[in-house]
């Protein structure tokens, strides 16, 4: 017992802590920037994030993912000197470089070439970027994009919508043709610009990242409450392009719930989409234009549904022994209406994998001991759960789920308590791991879906077994594990991560993620699971589209698009395949 | 004190009452059938519902309506016998004729030919029907509506999907013109087809009316918790294509909640929308195709969100001291989370025409007497709600809420709780209502939208305003009165009941709806009021809809229909004007 009471007074102290999922702010370099948008020259040009933030990962960690994927080897880097050579002369007309708004500067080009998905880091690590916007604007209103769309029509240029740049599905690259390419970036419209507090609707600027968001809220005792793990730099028109879900959607639904209306400028003209809580005259034009992924338009002023900060807000953890029980628990809560803010589930892979990540080995070796002498073996698996709001209905919601989770032979005291603060004090740091890993030689990526309950395990074990099964000619292993992190009535979201070795070089290790991004793909392609239920489609996902949406779904919303773009030049080849 | 509690005791037996607001079953004709559809031959062929059932209204009730519109006079009504020679030969093909699906039956084309809109009750009461469909077909399977889209296609008919007929709207209503016109009526498309208790999803037969959705649900320990005010006849094929909203929205949501995915059979083949609990993979096709009003396709099979039966469901009323602050409690309940099933708000005309139209003059004097020993005046409004769930989420929020109703000075007590059990007893008779004031020459109609809080009591204004001078031009006064009967944390419904006098023939009848109908709607036209909150656009709302998508929201919506019904054959001129 000694060495539990030891681990609870150290993981008291959230500074104390080193856990990818019991992460916290302190053990970084720097706090994540929790009032305004990171300018995008304080963030890495080849990587996620802040370059004054950082994230560990622990030896004993590193050691139990090289035990699967066997030793591993440091990729090369190119310099940010070597490809700002690369980037050519710009083809833009002067009538538009002569905009106060454009610029060629070749930073800024290269700056805003790239996401992050799998591919991007590649592209960014070998200083392969292929291709080049020709150049950004940087609109500062509604109007400002209305010219830019009006004079990329009489120039014939490709334009393509940048939040934050934080797609990891290909949103924002553009591609090799004979139309110059002007990227927007939105970066410049993220003010609150209007706050009806009886009506709870708060209007910004589009490209708001999720930090500038809420501390705009806040001052005025108001919270959106979308949470994606790419917070930090993602921003609310990119939320609402490719319909993103934070990690409490539970308590306040996904984008879908909260974008009530706003602006979007389109090839075609302007379309103000009305914000009214309801209606039944047609077809919902919000959800219409929601998930169009840069296709039709560029969204510049969006109404979001707001709410009071919560009385109380609570993260805590459980563990549960096998994965069974943990998700009936997760189905049940949902169906019985109790009021959670979150619930997420780690298989038992994941939950082994995340104690070794985030500890030591003494820290691995108490938590272990106090969760066997609890009746636990190596099937259990962890769950987190929230609750955000008055402290009358927290109280009755735990009091609801706590009876859940006893019935289902759950463990939970002090230090699982302590676990879930900690892993809300650092769930925004998780991004940063995928760079700690790749100087490794790790590669890391994920996948998600969403699904049925009827069909959340086969579901699970088609995409598991697909990823770790991908590299078998090569005679190489994949190491994976998933969780749920969002779940609804009818079924519950499953996100997959997945580590395998670099190969010799760049092209070769790219060869091995399409190799498991396929295999990944094709066993979801079978109309009960969607090709994503929170990043999008992409570049990376269009190809699999037709699988879930049919011919005819597809037909009729790149019909819909064309409407609005017929020139088709917006973000081409996006989404919808060409 | 002796004539409040002989009243307690006379509507603490349901029978015993006689009030459209506090009605009840037991003091109508006969109960709603509520296991199964209602054969159309059982239902009135020129006014709601079925034959057997029928509405009382008080005497002081339609004295009180007639001080203000005036002596009324009853207009004609011809005999269904007379209409009936009228219905000309049918043109439809012999290669239509034949399928043994469809009718070319005199009767059966009369009662597809007309909803429950105004004009309809004129037009049938008259006897000027003007179109019949040419003949209609009774599909059985979504491979039988596959077949006639297909014939429908090669012999250039016009084809109108026709639900319930309930439409309050012009849905469903047959249009001069040179192609043959198949109604496409869905009544022997009701059965429950699969449930899956795990993902808690119904499929059902799109022509499924709500009584019998329900009690095949209720078998299996489940409900939809769709209740429209015309759900004793109404379908879920209708309520989709027409994103219609129940009672307890608030609860269990609106039909876009509801419906999951299904089988939309159009003129370019069958959309399968697939039923994920969520995607991020592009436009959400369900919302898409929801609302389209029959002008994309045909909803044969719909999968269904259903939750289990609640453990305890109650509803209740109570009188707050003016309009001011009745709205205060119901947009702070809906902000603050309250988990109530449904909310409604009368304003002051309607609280007292409610409780004249609903009791003798006794119990009126009873009540009234009881409200104003305990401070309300002429002011007073009447607050409707309901709780359905847990019972610990019910107590949790019934105590939330009743601290919020005494901060307002509610006036509560047992006998305003038996006029909400009273209220939930006779909820579907009030469109009876109709017929019985017909009866009398009195002529109502409603009208409603949806609007944000900050709009509430201005378009409310409006809305009366232009209802009640809507016929001053022929000396004419118009009765208006206004409740809420849907709220959102953003704003809420406001619907309109009014009543006029018949003039002298069913033409001049017309004439002056018409005048009111243009009036009301014109004062929705701003931006920020919708023109329907839960009725559908259909051909009487379509002039207006501009105004609140947009010319460029009309195009996309009016592209994304073309191209699944390139020739226009689905119900054109419904939605989106020609």
């Amino acid at each position: 017992m000694s060495k539990i009471k030891s681990l609870i007074r150290k993981t008291a102290t959230p500074a104390n802590t080193n856990n990818p999922i019991l992460d916290n702010i302190a053990n970084s370099d720097a706090p994540i920037n929790m009032t305004a948008n990171t300018p995008i020259e304080q963030t890495r040009w080849n990587g996620w994030g802040n370059i004054n933030i950082n994230k560990k990962v622990s030896a004993h960690g590193a050691k139990l993912i090289k035990s699967h994927i066997g030793k591993t080897k440091k990729l090369n880097s190119v310099s940010l000197a070597q490809v700002l050579k690369t980037v050519p002369k710009s083809r833009l007309p002067t009538a538009i470089t002569e905009l106060k708004t454009v610029s060629i500067d070749q930073e800024d080009r290269l700056r805003h070439a790239r996401g992050q998905s799998f591919p991007d880091w590649i592209a960014m690590h070998g200083g392969d970027f292929e291709v080049f916007p020709d150049g950004v604007a940087f609109p500062e209103s509604t109007a400002d994009v209305e010219i830019l769309l009006k004079l990329a029509s009489e120039h014939d240029l490709i334009v393509i919508p940048f939040g934050g740049g934080t797609s990891v599905a290909g949103h924002i690259n553009p591609q090799k043709g004979s139309r110059p390419i002007l990227t927007v970036a939105m970066s410049k419209m993220a003010q609150l610009i209007d706050l009806d507090n009886e009506s709870q609707i708060a209007t910004f600027g589009a490209g708001t990242q999720g930090p500038a968001v809420e501390a705009q809220l806040d001052t005025h005792g108001y919270r959106l409450g979308h949470y994606p793990q790419s917070w930090e730099l993602s921003t609310l028109g990119g939320w609402i392009a490719a319909r993103s879900s934070g990690q409490q959607s539970l308590g306040y639904g996904r984008i879908e719930q909260m974008f009530a209306g706003g602006t979007l400028v389109t090839p075609q003209g302007t379309l103000n989409i009305a914000d009214f809580p309801a209606s039944a005259a047609g077809p919902d034009l919000r959800e219409m234009m929601m998930g169009t992924e840069g296709r039709a338009g560029i969204f510049t002023e969006v109404k979001m549904r707001v709410q009071h900060q919560p009385e109380e807000e609570l993260f805590k953890v459980a563990f549960m022994p096998n994965w069974e029980v943990g998700k009936e628990v997760l189905r049940q809560a949902v169906q019985k209406n109790i009021r959670l803010s979150m619930l997420r589930l780690s298989n038992a892979v994941e939950t082994d994998a995340h104690l070794h990540l985030g500890t030591t080995p003494s820290q691995f070796l108490a938590i272990s001991t106090y969760l066997k002498a609890r009746g636990l073996s190596s099937d259990k698996v962890m769950l987190t759960y929230g609750v955000s709001g008055d402290k009358a209905q927290n109280k009755l919601a735990l009091t609801e789920f706590n009876k859940l989770l006893k019935q289902q032979g759950s463990v939970t005291g002090k230090i699982t308590d302590i676990m879930g603060s900690v892993w809300a004090h650092g769930r925004f740091k998780f991004p940063y791991l995928r760079g700690t890993l790749w100087e490794k030689g790790i590669m890391v990526d994920t996948f998600e879906t969403a699904t049925n309950w009827n069909h959340i395990d086969e579901q699970m074990q088609q995409m598991q077994e697909a990823v770790q099964n991908a590299l078998a000619d090569e005679g190489e292993e994949v190491m994976a594990f998933t969780h749920i992190s969002h779940v609804y009535k009818q079924g519950a979201s499953l996100y997959t991560t997945y580590f395998f070795r670099a190969a010799q070089d760049h092209a070769s290790t790219l060869s091995r993620w399409q190799k498991i991004k396929h295999a990944a793909s094709s066993s979801l392609a079978n109309g009960t699971a969607t090709i994503s239920h929170q990043h999008g489609v992409g570049r990376d996902h269009a190809p699999y589209l037709a699988a879930e949406k049919g011919k005819l779904g597809i037909q009729v919303t790149s019909d819909m698009l064309k409407s609005l773009d017929p020139e088709q030049r917006m973000n081409p080849g996006v989404l919808i395949e060409d």
